[in-house]
């Protein structure tokens, strides 16, 4: 078994050690003579699965003892409709911060449902940048914003100020990439598969604030209330993403949590822009100052050279580094799992491929 | 390693070699150099699995070439929203065969986004029964059943005659479990936790009727229209899920398709069935015309007994025999993957325990 280095935007590279442990998992599980994703979502042993799975993110992440989590289905673009159905009366209006694709689906979500209004765009830069600040509604029910825009490559260093609005935030892309203050968000949601686990699974984060707003008597799966009674198995959950997300945060723990993450992420940023800051061959695509420490936007100086690169790197082993359709040239993804010594043959191989191409 | 009989309702047992594929492909698949959880969903590599999916389902199945095939997330319950969704027009109404929890629950949907009529309740008799014959209402937009209750452990043996009115079937518990007629029906949904892999994926096979009712423009998870568009990927499917499904697909195939699967099925249930038969100390609870040779529902003479036939058997490596909290007793699931020498180990141990506590 030889294992490339993986650059994709997710799904995902995991730790290797986790992935071990769910490769042995699958034909029997702690000595119950059962596989892991044979196991009854109601039996004891996966009860105990899913309890450390909310306890470890719950102690990760430093969520307040009075929200709740939910590990759900259908990942962020799901929850962009239940944010809306749950948090919005028909007369109320949420504002939104637009920094990509995923916010543009979610203020569509917010308008079908009741109303939903951008508050800052950035599309005239191509989604380059981020506000500095924001003219928040001081009457919008909430604020919305994405931490993290995996296609453009930028990243909100500091928290939106949006005053008393209560705030939303999808961390699909950056979730325990770093220490995150969870307390000053009413709602966060997160599809598992860039730093939590495989495709599948989403974490929801609710604060008695959104608990409360929840209307219930909505559609079973949809209704965040009733979702948390059932403590997220109104029906059966995805049972062996559970587990993964479990073990992918054991791995963060052991790790030293979400300032040790925060280092790793930084070291591999650092290492990785410096390469692109140090030549006019490369040009990075977010501003200097929001960018992502997840997802690196870059391109050669031409098409033909980013498919070049692109065919070229496959072929040497280094994965995934096409960037999204929608913004064109490169994209390398360096999540949580993926290591230093991932980031540094990338380095290397893009000074070979300029000094061959430049 | 040991692995037990494993009687779960689902999640359920699945077939070893599939589970050994599976855990192969967690660390590297097909020499990609990435694991089968780490692929993007618009690799090409992922494609060739998701499109194997669909045509293995096509063929298992005999699904007309008009139809199309989504694996969706959510399971069943979020289906009996859409099918409400996409298929009920606000003056509309659809009618129900209501043979127990499941059905129960998609009539409250149906009535939630339109209209619901009960046309048939099998609550008299515990849901023990099902109808010969059922008066649909010819103006009803759709009519639903379920084909099997996993709860009941009823099962249908002939389609229920709805006349002209487009049927829909949830198969969540019997899919792929002998052959059926999809095109007698113009939708067809069932969770995968029983027959066709893990939990966190379901099949909705659509008819050109389904496809045309749809309005469109609905939120697009919800959207049948837009996810056929978007090949079921509008956002990160489950890929885990979807190779799971597909492999076992193929050893449905292997074994001889859903003419095997049922010859299988019905050498198991008529051993079950027959022991449970055979003496006064175990009664069934399904009407015995209408048995499910999925899930066998039965009791010993008293509910202490039952408890202690779930510990015993327990212990001796017989699990998931406990019924459902809702009919009490004790319940067998002996799907698709559940071997002969399973139910043969069982009925020894009934045989057992009735000598011992007769």
């Amino acid at each position: 078994m030889t294992r490339a280095h993986n650059f994709s935007a997710g799904p995902a590279v995991l730790p290797l050690s986790v992935i071990e442990q769910l490769s042995a998992a699958l034909p029997e599980f702690q000595g119950s003579g059962m596989g892991l994703m044979e196991l009854s979502h109601r039996s004891a042993i996966f009860d105990a699965v899913h309890r450390g799975a909310e306890e470890r993110l719950r102690r990760v992440m430093g969520i307040p003892e009075d929200y709740k989590v939910l590990f759900l289905q259908g990942g962020a673009s799901l929850q962009f409709h239940m944010t809306a159905l749950n948090l919005l009366q028909p007369n109320e209006s949420a504002d939104f911060i637009v920094t990509g694709t995923w916010s543009n689906k979610a203020v569509k979500e917010a308008k079908r449902v009741a109303g939903g209004r951008i508050a800052w765009d950035g599309k005239d830069t191509q989604y380059s940048t981020l506000p500095d600040a924001v003219q928040i509604d001081p009457n919008a029910a909430y604020a919305a914003y994405t931490t993290n825009n995996t296609i453009y490559g930028t990243q909100f260093k500091v928290r939106p100020n949006v005053g008393s609005v209560p705030l939303v935030a999808d961390m699909s892309s950056d979730i325990c990439s770093g220490p995150v203050d969870v307390g000053a968000h009413q709602l966060i949601y997160a599809g598992a598969q860039k730093n939590l686990g495989p495709s599948g699974v989403t974490a929801v984060i609710l604060s008695p604030w959104a608990m409360n707003k929840s209307p219930g008597d909505l559609p079973p799966m949809l209704d965040y209330k009733l979702q948390v009674e059932k403590r997220g198995m109104f029906n059966t959950p995805n049972t062996f993403g559970i587990y993964a997300l479990e073990r992918v945060l054991a791995w963060v723990e052991e790790l030293g949590g979400l300032t040790a993450m925060a280092e790793r992420n930084r070291g591999k940023a650092e290492a990785l822009y410096g390469a692109i800051d140090s030549t006019d061959f490369w040009t990075g695509h977010a501003a200097t100052n929001v960018r992502s420490s997840m997802n690196v936007t870059f391109r050669s100086p031409s098409p033909e050279l980013d498919s070049k690169f692109v065919a070229a790197a496959d072929a040497a082993g280094l994965c995934g580094l096409k960037g999204h359709r929608s913004v064109g040239g490169l994209r390398a993804s360096i999540y949580n799992a993926c290591g230093q010594e991932s980031v540094d043959a990338l380095v290397a191989f893009m000074a070979d491929f300029e000094a061959a191409n430049g």
